[in-house]
């Protein structure tokens, strides 16, 4: 079996201009993603940013992906919305797709959820526990059944997302609060994957465990069928060739070749 | 208890250019529905089009809306975006939303699902059998387990939708196609159901099972409940009013005073 | 519209031999629980304990029952299985089921899941933060986005429950751990909802908000339809009765009057 | 990676005493089934029928069994009750579950379920068309959008199952009826797909399309992780090992070693 083709994209932004980010990420957390990726097995991660020609994800681009990693904070709204279209129907030709920390608030997950994606957020360093909802999802395979994240973002419930097809885990915050921090949608042909943790000012994507469950749901969300040629593709079936025998009747409004309204 | 407030929202062309549909909805589908909604007790129900300004539903008219009723086919792409936005803010806050037949195409339902909607058609004027799945559903109150619609078209699977919260009818076809033609979704506070039967040449809306769904389904999507002040809002929680003492730890991105990124 | 018929069955054994618990609840937990619906409008609240014939459900009493509650914790295991066979049998014709913190092991909930049940306890008295995940669900009508019982025993992840319809709670514990401490399923034509708190050694049912829930839940339970009459019958449907003309054909492993395997 | 290990589970009765079914399957469908994944590649199938001893699943078989397949009609009844918690167990560990055709009213399926899992039915050996609903599904890898089966049972809805996880199939019936033919649920860590298609007296386990669905969906019920070792384990954690620091506050029910209630 060939490795998985990952695309890691990160906006890039607080890296160059943030001196704490910087020091943690210097040559940006999606490298460091990709470089924990690309030491997993199976896996092949190359990068794309915000500042590259189209995002880093020109036409054809995701063709070659098998799951696309997305993280974004300060720069959503400078996200091309024919990028975001080229992600979305990505998706529901079957590519598989994980929005990590503040890319809850990213136009394709927003896109993707049909719900507001909102949250109550403090930055404040303070303890995180994530526990594990969902007893031997491939997502946790190889993971106890919680972790510690000593110094993360908070970010609270209510979250404005639909009810998911899985709740993978749910974290525990020093300061009170609780969130589904680990969470499985199918949207068309793609499974998609939301995993909370992953504010830049702290060593996140450093941590063994949040490696782990990352490289894991790249390999749930591979699916290894060819892509849905045209995902959002309403042909018209014919009289002439329905399945069983029907003659037409009644009125009709539209025309023989009429290709349907949008 | 006072009575829910609809509004049934009716593209309403082909109804004045299509000799065929003005015949069998001389006041147009929407005039047709809201009126067996009226009659149904306990609704009160108004109508809105397209040709209106703000296609008939300015700011502030949803805040009067318990449940808003959809039709569209032909004009799906002149539907402005401010308007779409108000709807699934609407929708988000708590109003219910129901989409009818070619609807599954209109922009709202296809930003609220974060999906194509697609499926395939056939205009042939077939039979159309209504199957119950969800037993004593309050959508299906009152309704036998199946019921017929002698002409309708065909629309079939695979139908591009995410997996329903519930399914409540699957239909049948003549020509041998089936297809998820009553599904339930949660939507931030709002619910919202599809339903398939509706083509406008046929003289679907004046049967009295599919009045009954129309009717048992807008009792279901009726939210009681306050609207959500703002349904997209991501308050920052500052440490010093922390549910549990917590003290601020490590660096920091955001200021005192930050409200977050977008 | 008449008041929503409630039957809240209790276990009844700690009340009797606890004094901790005789102190807070005199009258046992199911008539605190009781008399709060019958003080919330709406809502006609009995009970029934074990210790009665037929643990107080004898046949016939349910089908005068349209929303049960049902708290068991040191007896699960005295239950008869009639009365859990005719418990499932009510649910699944359209009963309303809401089962209260330790009945998470109680025979008919089990039964209903599919699934194991189990979680992580302790207990400790330490405090419980409900938080609200799904705004302006009608179980949270009238509540804050979270609320605090101060005393609370813990229960936590991993919950052995199936992936819920919707959660509308998950609670913060003081000492580390989290859980989905509100739950709503569907089985059959009855809604069934699982609410966490209610230790009894704790004045939990004495709680306004938790009051609140339950009543809420209710109400959300209650299905007014009237019931499916034999909720496990799988009729034949013999080929000359078929909704469209069909011959048979092939060989046939069933007599003519053959009523189907079990 | 080593072959996935199935157990297929047949009840073998017709086979032996119905001259049809016994001259469509010699060996009994149990055999087809399992020489057919032999046949897929990367799956080492045995089979396992009613009349041994332990219906041959005695203690210990199953942690030696990926996936089982369960394929039971006039003798649910006869299976031990011991065999049903060993299969739910071991499901609820890690296992993956298909149950065809008429296993909807097996023991161990109504028992995953929580629901009477009935439906309608009519032996006239008619046509059956499957149709996908859930496109690129790795159950349905290599099918196309829809199949048929010239000679089946019917079987109809409303079909008493909880609303799925994800629906793949949903079957047309000549005679009138649909039916959800291809459902996915959890149960614990195992996954379970029910699948309808196979009724003994028409050739159906011999089909291409048939044999391809079931091979997919043993790769898609597979959890390569280790089994959980006791999936109903509900531990105490006690006071002194919490995550964060507590003091144990108020009255006490359960002892120092207590081990709860069931």
């Amino acid at each position: 079996m060939s490795d998985i083709r990952v695309t890691v994209w990160g906006e890039n932004v607080h890296e160059r201009t943030n001196a704490v980010v910087r020091g943690i990420y210097p040559e940006g957390m999606h490298s460091t993603i990709a470089a924990a990726l690309n030491a997993a097995g199976g896996i092949t991660a190359r990068t794309a940013t915000l500042d590259q020609p189209d995002h880093g994800l020109p036409p054809g681009s995701l063709e070659e992906t098998d799951v696309l990693l997305w993280w974004g904070h300060c720069a959503h709204g400078e996200v091309q919305d024919a990028v975001v279209d080229r992600v979305c129907n990505a998706v529901w030709s079957g590519m598989g797709a994980i929005f990590l920390h503040s890319a809850h608030f990213s136009k394709p997950f927003k896109r993707l959820m049909g719900t507001p994606c909102n949250l109550t957020w403090r930055e404040a360093g303070e303890r995180e526990r994530l526990w594990l909802t969902s007893r031997n999802h491939p997502i946790a395979a190889g993971l106890p059944d919680h972790f510690e994240l000593e110094h993360e973002e908070m970010y609270g419930e209510p979250f404005g997302i639909p009810d998911p097809m899985e709740t993978v885990f749910v974290s525990w915050f020093q300061g009170g609060e609780v969130f589904r921090s680990g969470v499985t949608y199918k949207r068309g042909a793609g499974k998609v994957f939301y995993f909370r943790p992953g504010h830049e000012t702290y060593p996140t994507y450093h941590d063994a465990h949040v490696q782990r469950v990352i490289a894991n749901a790249v390999r749930w969300a591979h699916n290894p069928a060819p892509r849905v040629a045209d995902p959002c593709d309403a042909p018209n079936v014919p009289v002439d060739t329905a399945l069983e025998p029907i003659t037409e009747r009644g009125p009709r409004l539209h025309g023989q070749d009429d290709r349907g309204f949008r």
